[in-house]
């Protein structure tokens, strides 16, 4: 166990000493996935940062609306690609592959989206969010018009500009405190189940 | 009134028809600072996302800690110039001319930190700040140990980067919705008091 | 007086030193605003070149031609953001200022002219002008043809290019130089006059 | 089959039709690997370009030298993910995965070799690589000493860059037509072998 | 001699001591030209390296198709010019000259595609090949459909491509190997014939 | 005549229509070089920025000083070659080769300083230069010493820095107006005379 590499640069706390809150949602999470994603083990270092953090990506990530749970999957493996984000690429990348059920729609994303096996709409979706993650100040009522042409509401494009903002922030921190995917992830998706 | 520019691209709610929750907190802030900031308004669209937006702010912008409020705002003044965000230049910039008690210094970091009435501490800061800001792919070892040469420990690192990272969310919703910066915050703390 | 900050890290000769003619329009310009903008006292460091500076400044910002002062002053304060030259960002945004008579203008254009309280036309003049400064090399007859379309002759166009392109000249001179904003500047225009 | 998504924007001969030698290279190449890469069919359209891209292949994964099979795999992988190319990073993204008997090591490497599980002579293999991939004008002694400093000779130096800039081709030929990995590359070298 | 410049930062073996095959290459080059361009005598460090290059070479420069002589070395010329690359400029600018009988046509190209003297077909060509050579990730239909507009079918199109992914190779190989071009190139085709 | 191309996308004035300085110094450069520099005549369409142009080149260009006139040309090279302006890169790459009597000294900086036949000190002269050409805000004094290390005073690197400047804006002018470069410079100072 000792020779694991570390899942962070900064000091990972245990299970057992964290506020009860906590330990409570990184339990939930390893009883329903198996195991407990290191993000949750990463930012418990810091417990506020910890309850905010995953308040957003609940608000984000678990509310209706007019995106697919796959398809806000793919705003994050677009965007933590463009931003080179360990973490986030093969940890998300093994959610959308199980949401999209599709082995290989996480590496095609993650590489170069426009490459992937995607409808127009979703690559129109992935263009707004890259242009958020990278150039966000050049963004105008020219990009929310081209959502439209593709049906997505104003309400949509909220979503698709909060998730790839979220992860902007989410890919800093992954990067800052070499956090380290677990090693289950790589693999999650791939093998379709008989 | 109908007349006044648009602050958010998105509808803006009005403060009665908010829930308690964020009512409360609207009000406490007018209270404080004689205005609603915009920012609050604009995110009252989503409540969900207010609650855990303003939650991180308060984690990472109150917490003790061995960063000044006034270097944290530095952190953020930077890193939003270097991203062309005008609210989070503006509006923090008017916060951090009232902590530093310092009429130039928020112009000066936002345009160009190198240039700014500055200790090669907080230099050595916002140069950690706007590579999280902008490379955060590329941060190394290295970077860690150019901070602790002027005394910040690793958990102010974690707090600088953190900080960067936030805001990189902030800058991108903020570029997103076109939000606009309250005209009190463009004189704040520019005039010394008698 | 000797604590006061360095306006150049070059010298800084005295004005009793000056050759007659800079004297002259140090003096000017010092009677006419109450006090002597710094980029005189340090271009004065080399009499030539001052003469040149200012004989091709003036050539540009004072004559006749389709573009009023105001805009010619965008053209500087948006440029001047783009190249990150805390100086021109601010003695020119508060020229701006006070000849818009707008307190928040100057501040909007140097972080992201596209959310700048600005007519189409304004902007598509900030587009040409913010293209010439970063990416001259591109320049088409596309882009003159979006000026015309905005009511640009193609001597405006020259007006707004001839700008940009001087001012990429003395933002890197400032830069160099590091040139000091005077502190008198901060302040111009931002309070109404009664 | 009709239904099969397109591995090229141009058209793919039948191996039927393709002049003997290449026939025999891609049945050679399908009897030991199973099935047959698409980089064969697609340069297929061009067999003397698809006779020299190989000869070219070989001379530089294939020769005896300094760097071991499966370094040369991740210069590959490396440089592919900086230049976002889909077929590269999948491809021999699969064959490092074999070749280190590491699962995990291709993605790590192809989002950011800064993050992967390399010891500090293979980091350095990869940032010299990378450097040639993006910015080979700046190529300077300097950084042959730093290879130097990690053991590597000058032909070393020559087989990383030469690797990286064959590669600069090969990632400029799939991105041009839109070439498609097979989908037997995705799980290669990811489920150990009992 | 002795004092000449290297003309690689690598071994130049001499021509006697190189396998039959190159030695002949060489020599009926020499002959042709009158001097040996030195990319033979630098790649010739590496017999099999340089076999697959020349093949490749002549794969696509020295085939029948729909670009002229002149049009593929203007390619060359351009994408060296955007890589910086010295060899290339220099050597394949002396070709272009004498294929184009030109005599600025090469300093045209590789200072600035937009502004030397070309037919709407030919910027639109090196447009579609600067762009392979910068950002090929971003190659879409839509780039092909600006090709055909001018008359160049897809295979035309796969040639302009080759011709930027090869010299994207030769480029980073003359770059990292500091390759220097042969006096006799600078003057060839400069000075009409009488 | 009238197929000649045009030297520049606005109105060329006939020189007996100039005033008398600017067609005295007109008619003085042409009997010293053998015909006028396009330069003279695009910029004549403007008789004030036309003084004041040329009288800032000749305090930069034509001033005593640490740097020989060919140190100058090779900065103003340097800079236009990183800023692709056809104008400048011809027009000054043909001065530079007849004061520094070397026939390829020009291309080789303008494609790419690092690679040409230059000394330690005038690499670092160029460093400096293409460093304000491109990137001025990040300016700082260690730049400062590096020049010092080579010889440099400060004066010299106010020199280095303002050739730069000036031709930062002198590049983005040609760039504007499509200055075209007359066909004698490309050949001169390549024939050695006898």
């Amino acid at each position: 166990m000792s020779d694991a590499p570390a899942i962070s640069r900064f000091p990972v706390p245990a299970i057992a000493d964290l506020p009860e809150d906590l330990r409570g949602r990184i339990l939930e999470v390893q009883d329903k996935a198996g195991f407990v994603p290191n993000v949750f083990l990463v930012l418990a270092h810091r417990p506020d940062e910890f309850r905010a953090f995953f308040a957003y990506h609940d608000a984000l990530m678990l509310k209706e609306g007019g995106l697919s749970k796959a398809e806000r999957e793919m705003i994050v493996v677009a965007t933590s690609g463009a931003n080179n984000c360990l973490y986030c690429v093969v940890a998300h990348g093994a959610i959308l592959r199980i949401y999209e059920k599709h082995p290989f729609i996480a590496d095609q994303i993650a590489v170069n989206h426009r490459k992937a096996d995607l409808t127009p709409r979703r690559r129109a979706m992935l263009d707004f969010a890259v242009k958020v993650a990278l150039r966000s100040s050049e963004i105008s009522e020219a990009d929310y018009a081209g959502l439209r042409e593709h049906g997505f509401t104003d309400e949509d494009a909220w979503d698709i500009a909060a998730i790839a903002a979220f992860f902007a922030m989410s890919n800093r921190l992954a990067n800052m405190a070499s956090m380290r995917p677990n090693d289950e992830f790589y693999l999650m998706g791939r093998v379709p189940k008989r």
